[in-house]
């Protein structure tokens, strides 16, 4: 399986502690968890489980990564940091006491990482998943050092994708793709959406998968109008809308497909709306490219939308951001303030719905000059089994 | 699918809120993600994807559920708190601006939850997740508030079983078993521990589970000494030790069942402890009863662990908490200060280790008078392929 290549790992770092030096910030708290991992494991290719983690890069010197009480073993064999330092700020929320294991203060993590230089500023990136443990050990560790959200500072780096990064997210986009096939093969009525999952989870670990790369979709009629949900024990039926959202992930790299369709026919009204989303779906693909202020791909597809009369159909759309988190930034919003960039990746997140019923079309592409690369292309079109 | 009555939902936040007001609280904020679901889904059902949630429950008065801008539909149809209002500190982390979308602060929470009434301290359950946005929040939206962890007063509530938990624990036993069944039927030496895992997921969906239980394990070889560690595309050979930790969720309920096995003949240094394991496991079951102190069962277990021989190659043990998550508490440690008590439920989690190589036996149970029940039993025993 490929992977990312320790060298590209230094590379991280070191551009990461240019970005904390422009900053002006003496070092950064990086935190994940295992849901929210990506952070810590585009600079270490840790991943926790159970257990929360954290990596503390100085502006000058070696990075330290900080794990739970039981995770040593496990990160020593996957950490491309060799400095690891445990806390019991980090441990599982069940929180466990550990009695006799010992474990580190901030300031052990400061002394290891930069022995002899002074923290005064301390980004922390990832603030919105940082946790009430970890801020105030920080402050009672830390007494006089200023704390600074600084999430940009390696996000700057995520969203524009090395070739390395981009072969592992075509990958993970073909192993979604596979994963539909095997459902398109073997659904049926009467069937639960919970039981269509278990054909995409087998079929993700089948060809080369680590794990889901967002909880995954089945939904089937009335249940396809929710943006976000999750799948149930009801049944698939016939003559209904039925919505897939299944999403590999691989060495890190999430992906996610999105097909709309049905068994036997649907209505009519269904059926435009439908083949509209497509439309617009390619239609959005089509306003990409290199330069373009993201602001203006939100508002050229709002226009066409309403041009085309299905402006009260459009909930949000059309892009966000892709890479090792299925949504991760940038999002493309009409109050986006950037132009896209060679090498960014996005998922066409195209989404229309009336009040009984909803449908969405998702696949990725990669920013090139003069438009865009799919990353997944088997499912743009109509399915009808 | 049997899922927890709306009645006992009442029940649940009547008791929460007899609680608050004993400890002197005015109401509480309780917070969950998609992966730390357990204490939001306690008192609504509610369980969140791609974004956070809490529940502010008043000590009089009525609960509010709190979300994400983009969990309205999926909210409204799942919550049994039918009061919902959303907050941008509940997003996703790719932190999106949601342009047009109205949101609440938490005074407009307060008011919903305690109208006319004065809130002093607040209690704050789930501390350990609770993020900085929602800190931040808090402070600038509630000057002169003293928040307070406040943990207690909600696990106090979730250790101790009511025969409808009891019923879907067992139910996500069986499926985990099931799981099991299918593993020991197609596992082959060849394949990679990363494709067991996903033959374990299409068992747990095609059997009535709506998730995983917890990040499952299949290791080989010597990464079977890793307490915590994730499965990889290392492949299956014989003569080696191969872990299971398998667990289904259903209905908000987890399990796992852990077995070590081989496919052909184990080196009988290894076979030996591997029958220990078993042993250790069973001894610690026969420790436990209603009214014990948890304390005692660990040093009971560990004494005798020594007195065969085996002190050396304990790493930790013998039993955690079981319920909605797969670790809740109460962690059963030599520094526990509580008695077990009926229907509390552990998972019983023997693990032993060597240097190149690890066994770990999990099976849950659930404390009764004079004894306790096993929660599973199917793989309580030696397999050898």
């Amino acid at each position: 399986m490929k992977q990312i290549a320790a060298e590209e790992f230094r590379t991280r770092i070191e551009a990461f502690q240019g970005n904390l030096r422009a900053a002006g910030l003496d070092a950064a708290l990086v935190h994940g968890n295992e849901a929210d991992f990506a952070n810590v494991r585009y600079l270490t290719e840790y991943w926790p489980t159970f257990e929360a983690a954290a990596v503390f890069v100085p502006a000058r010197g070696r990075p330290v990564l900080i794990i739970g009480p039981e995770s040593l073993t496990y990160a020593q064999g996957r950490s491309v940091v060799p400095d690891i330092l445990k806390m019991v700020e980090y441990r599982e929320s069940a929180e466990p006491q550990y009695p006799g294991i010992p474990v580190a203060s901030f300031r052990d993590v400061v002394r290891c990482a930069m022995p002899g230089r002074k923290l005064r500023r301390l980004g922390i990136v990832a603030w919105s998943i940082t946790t009430l443990p970890v801020w105030t050990r920080l402050q009672s560790d830390l007494p006089g050092v200023k704390f600074v959200k600084a999430d940009d500072t390696l996000i700057a780096l995520r969203i524009v994708k090395s070739p390395a990064e981009i072969a592992l997210m075509k990958k993970a986009f073909q192993v979604s793709e596979a994963a539909i096939d095997a459902i398109l093969g073997e659904i049926r009525p009467g069937m639960t959406e919970l039981q269509v999952i278990g054909i995409a989870q087998r079929e993700i670990y089948k060809h080369g998968g680590e794990y889901e790369g967002h909880a995954l979709y089945c939904f089937c009629g009335p249940a396809t109008n929710n943006a976000i949900s999750r799948p149930t024990h009801n049944r698939i039926h016939r003559h209904e809308m039925i919505q897939l959202n299944i999403g590999a992930r691989v060495g890190g790299y999430s992906s996610s497909v999105g097909l709309p369709f049905s068994i036997g026919k649907l209505p009519e009204r269904k059926q435009r709306l439908l083949a509209f989303g497509l439309d617009a779906h390619l239609k959005t693909m089509d306003l990409m490219r290199a330069g373009k202020p993201a602001a203006a791909v939100v508002q050229e597809y709002e226009a066409w939308v309403k041009a085309q009369g299905f402006g009260p159909y459009m909930l949000y759309g059309p892009c966000h951001g892709i890479g090792m988190m299925e949504v991760e930034r940038p999002w493309m919003e009409s109050t986006s303030t950037y132009d896209l960039q060679e090498n960014m990746t996005f998922q066409v997140d195209t989404f229309f719905y009336d009040k009984d019923f909803g449908l969405r079309w998702e696949n990725g592409v990669r920013v090139r000059q003069g438009g865009v690369e799919r990353l997944s292309r088997k499912y743009m079109r109509l399915v009808q089994l």
